[in-house]
């Protein structure tokens, strides 16, 4: 198999979060096409065991291949964690990049002190991926992780800069104002992809002095690196075309994803697949 | 297929929410076991669109038929709204009851001006069905449905009676305020078996003036009635033993739970079972 600079990145994601993802790569890598797959009929992978995670995106990530993508982005950080290093055997040669090795990275450039708070799902912090991706890359790192599963329905709902946000962020991270200056992170990652919908709110709860990290944003920072070293980076004549696939509810995939996109899009724009024929109706 | 009045009564979630009805059977039917599936891997069903909760419905509903039951509660409000036709033609002579007609039939009795409002999850209020089962038994009754998805997550967080409780109860509500008294409904139905953790949030939000109607224990009432009139009340020398199944993850199961049963279990008083054999993991 060998890979086509006119060919897609697929991104892979448990929903509408992924979009996110997908917006900051269109903004970095205008002339390259995107096929986003979000698998809408099993979320949210955040709460699920690691066993059926893994099974999912190896459903998921088939599904992409069978269409020709010249690299793969998990951008689901529950999948990153859980699954990245089956599916690099499952793609190779096909480059895989995950959300939380990007993100590590960026925190790791980011923190004066060493000392590093992850928001992320219950399924990612249960693995403990963040805290061994930064670790991997400065030993003496101190990380903590937050299990925020409030801020995926707030997002979900639209709700991303409300007061409900806010004190939501507010009960999440109040610890940080018990801990003496000297042991409080001074960088704080944005494990999943629906957090930064909620930004502002977390940020005003971290307090000033905490620099955030957008796993999204330095994700896309990787996928283009990456592709500029396998000289398939998109000719300059791309159109940059976003072709977007959900598994369930196109509605509710538009209504939601237009947020996580930054740009409208309506039902009609989606795909709708079957990746897991046995979940089905029963005829 | 004759049922028995030892049998167990089948209780199918699609997750740790119809605890709360499992709850409020063995309150009124200590005698009863019961014998609880919640639908774990694939929840939330509030979320997913009708043929994807039809088809879950009908694989969990066959798990529990194969294990012997008398009397099957749909505890989900998702599936007695989307798919209890289907499951009473799978099941008969197996009476089937969902939570939804015997909440209608409460709401209806509480009511005094014949305004209803319900709050639920998203698929529940796409299908209108309390407002069909309401308007059934009142035909002039006026019915608003709401959709409230932060409620799930705040409940599964145990964040029940917490501030953010509060503050999205308000949001979601507020615009009753704003309502002329003539026009406010008089009774609300909690249409998500979530629901009863945040009851006095919700109830703060709502008023005195408003009756709360709980679907998990007029639902207990109705399954109560029905195994009378067949004759299939277990005797007084059962023991009323609750046995859990779930789909996925023992440990979250029963940390979030408890507090929806009202009692304390353990991760071991878990069956893990594997209902939809395509998405266990390839090997």
């Amino acid at each position: 198999m060998t890979m086509q600079a006119n060919q897609p990145i697929g991104i892979f994601d448990s929903g509408v979060g992924g979009l996110t993802v997908a917006h900051a790569l269109h903004s970095l890598l205008p002339h390259d096409d995107v096929l986003y797959l979000g698998d809408s009929a099993r979320l949210p992978y955040g709460t699920k065991c690691p066993a059926s995670v893994e099974g999912y995106a190896r459903h998921a990530v088939g599904w992409l291949i069978e269409r020709g993508i010249k690299l793969l982005v998990v951008a689901c950080n529950t999948a990153s964690a859980l699954a990245l290093d089956d599916l690099c055997v499952q793609l190779a040669p096909i480059p895989v990049i995950g959300v939380v090795e990007p993100g590590a990275r960026a925190a790791v450039e980011a923190s004066v002190n060493g000392r590093h708070l992850v928001l992320a799902t219950e399924s990612t912090v249960r693995v403990q991926a963040y805290t061994a991706a930064i670790q991997q890359l400065d030993a003496a790192a101190q990380v903590e992780e937050l299990a925020c599963s409030v801020f995926v329905a707030l997002a979900e709902e639209g709700w991303g800069d409300t007061s409900v946000a806010r004190e939501t962020a507010g009960r999440y991270l109040r610890f940080l104002k018990l801990m003496p200056p000297a042991e409080r992170p001074d960088c704080a990652i944005l494990g999943c992809t629906h957090f930064p919908l909620l930004r502002s709110a977390i940020g005003d709860a971290l307090g000033a002095d905490i620099t955030i990290v957008d796993s999204a944003t330095t994700t896309a920072t990787a996928v283009q690196s990456a592709l500029k070293g396998l000289s398939l980076l998109a000719p300059e004549s791309g159109h940059g075309d976003l072709r977007l696939s959900a598994t369930d509810g196109a509605d509710r995939f538009a209504r939601i994803g237009s947020a996580f996109l930054g740009k409208k899009f309506s039902p009609a724009d989606i795909e709708l697949t079957d990746i897991h024929p046995a979940d089905a109706p029963v005829p």
